[in-house]
């Protein structure tokens, strides 16, 4: 088993961080984003969809999506549960998990990529204007985070769940696209600092 | 049980597909997008994220997210499996449906929103380019797609998913983005062919 990462991307440290918190260790492999390995001719035959992480299984069968990678070692390894111990648990970590990636994350990496002169090779056409929008749409987000957390240090169920995983990366991600969580949304400040001070929100 | 439905979106059709695979009805309430009910302060109630669908359960929990919908279903009523029977195909399923829905299903909303005047409230700016560009991104995703498909019915394990409802509704939004698959793309017109096919996809 390995798996390709790389430390300059907030997707690839979900999976690091579900690791962690697992305790598994995984070989790893890096694919050098800045360089654009990704964009070679090699790495489309391991993911046509040129992203990463890609966890290749021993048989040589690769899996794509930081959330599908860690659902797969949630499945191997139940202990301790990451998605959720009920079906209603499960299923809000899967609308929390959503509602992050779709709604914040979404927002901060247009953002980000539609404002930095580095993201060009990415945003061919970047628009100043979208990445406003966006950065509102973020701000607009925590705003209604922030009436959905009533002091509980995780999201879904009394305990730490990928939904945090994609929380606090979405958090850190702010600083990418020039924004960070308004003083006044102490709610979402304080969550955002006990994902942080995690010993797994390190790598 | 309710369920706060729309007739007149792509992500609700999904939980209808998927209620219609189980064979389980669950009693709907209409919501006007076109009248922005949920733009009312009585919506935000329901759903402070103001999206549909909702499922409302009996002691009044709430849940949205499409996906998230559907896997509470699938943990309530197993039969048939729509989101994989083994660790390795509840990955997939996981993969093909974040795929669909990051890559392709975000790029058609892009290109429709940016480009229809009946969109102009939820895109107040309306970019030109930045449909065209989403166009593009999801023509691309197609000619990709085209690669992964080897002739089956069904995106995982040989059995329909989760990953081809979203598959099938995000084909069936092309048209919104004045797209279609185009004619050389034979195995993605046939997967697609197929999934329309069933008794299903009607509502």
């Amino acid at each position: 088993m390995k798996l390709y990462d790389t430390e300059h991307a907030p997707n690839p440290r979900r999976v690091r961080i579900f690791l962690a918190e697992k305790g598994i260790t995984v070989p790893r492999q890096n694919v050098d984003l800045i360089g654009r390995e990704h964009f070679s001719d090699d790495f489309a035959a391991i993911n046509p969809f040129r992203q990463v992480p890609v966890l290749e299984l021993d048989d040589g069968t690769r899996l794509t999506e930081s959330a599908a990678i860690c659902r797969y070692f949630e499945e191997l390894h139940p202990e301790p549960p990451l998605f959720g111990t009920t079906p209603l648990e499960r299923a809000q970590v899967e609308m929390w998990s959503r509602r992050i990636d779709f709604l914040l994350f979404t927002a901060i990496a247009q953002a980000f990529r539609h404002a930095s002169r580095g993201m060009a090779v990415l945003e061919n056409l970047q628009i100043a204007e979208w990445a406003e929008v966006n950065r509102d749409r973020a701000l607009s987000f925590l705003r209604t985070l922030e009436g959905e957390l009533h002091g509980e240090p995780f999201l879904v169920g009394g305990r730490f769940s990928m939904a945090d995983i994609s929380g606090l990366v979405a958090l850190d991600f702010l600083r990418a696209a020039r924004l960070q969580v308004p003083e006044e949304l102490t709610r979402v400040r304080q969550w955002h600092a006990g994902l942080a001070a995690r010993p797994s929100a390190v790598p």
